[in-house]
């Protein structure tokens, strides 16, 4: 395969670490360990109704996942607002700085909110290393459907295979092989899930799979 | 709609919780607390697998979501041994008693691995009371997708409309009315997701909710 001509990152937990969420579950009445199972199964409920046809959009979802373990709503929003104030992992300017250098368009290409996704954006200095930030909420479709990563390299104005998806979800990466892009997994805590394809790049940091892209 | 005229159980958590599993965390280096987002993400993995047209059974999607917590292959084994020694809920027995008595015939249909939902039925006692196990791995998809709710009515010998899913899970529930099915949420410990379309029937016990179903 060859070098990507545009590269899109996920961007919950990719480029934005969910730590900052963890003090704010024994607020609500939960244990700081109830961010993971939160997050998984906000994950699990979303491709859920997907299958069943429907779309939710990330807030939504997350205040379902909330209301299951018994979070009243006025609570629910205490997380929810925190997703507002996520800080960047501090590896993903240098591997944003090495794709401005090198002219390969950057897309933040999420299943969460497009105005977050923005607002994180540039409380980080991020936004203006990337050149489109596109959200489900487009198409209604979530990742790992086929059809959002299409939709991504379309709106790059390049093929599939012309386009990387960087995450360190073994789910999304699977979806973005699946539709035809090429894979980098960012190995954040994380060793990739035995049951999906192998990604075409591992690495430990984002900029050492986008060298590894880069050089496909 | 009318009282069904056979029944199906989600089997893992609905008929049998998963506490027993919580002790074999520790052994192989996690927490107790790792049991929600393992079950929370095996799911999630298994629908996002499903979403990209593959299908892989309960038991390689459970390895992979401990292999991505970090879980060597062999202590993999000790979680998946832990499925087959679990005890029903107290109130399967009165359930199903009531649907013998009604000659309602009672479907397991699980995500589950059919051998292990056979050994655990006949473990608790409770194989005598079910006309048919059916796990995802005769048909090669996963709940919540249509099919497997229609191939279960098809193995009843019923017209969707006619069967009833009883599950503690809102994705369960979504799945069996999308596929025409009538859902019954038992609420084991958590509430209903607020992203999910309401069951037709909802109880705090396995015998409530299919004395509910009965009465429709």
């Amino acid at each position: 395969m060859p070098a990507p001509r545009a590269i899109a990152f996920d961007v919950i937990e990719t480029l934005f670490p969910l730590d900052p969420l963890r003090p704010l579950f024994p607020r609500i009445g939960l244990q700081e360990s109830d961010l993971e199972p939160f997050f998984a199964s906000l994950l699990r409920d979303a491709f859920a109704l997907d299958t069943c046809g429907f779309f939710k959009p990330f807030a939504e979802v997350a205040r379902s996942s909330l209301a299951q373990m018994g979070v009243a709503p006025d609570a629910a929003e205490t997380i929810l607002d925190g997703f507002t104030n996520l800080s960047a992992h501090p590896d993903v300017r240098p591997a944003f700085d090495r794709l401005a250098a090198e002219e390969v368009p950057v897309i933040a290409l999420t299943n969460g909110n497009p105005d977050v996704t923005r607002t994180l954006m540039e409380r980080n200095g991020l936004a203006e290393l990337v050149s489109r930030v596109i959200s489900i909420e487009e198409i209604g479709i979530w990742k790992p459907r086929a059809g959002v990563y299409t939709h991504a390299a379309e709106a790059a104005g390049v093929a599939p295979a012309e386009m990387a998806l960087v995450a360190c979800h073994p789910w999304d990466c699977q979806g973005a092989m699946s539709a035809g892009l090429t894979a980098g997994f960012v190995r954040r805590t994380r060793p990739y899930g035995s049951a999906m394809s192998a990604p075409q790049v591992t690495g430990e940091s984002l900029p050492a799979v986008v060298a590894d892209l880069l050089a496909l």
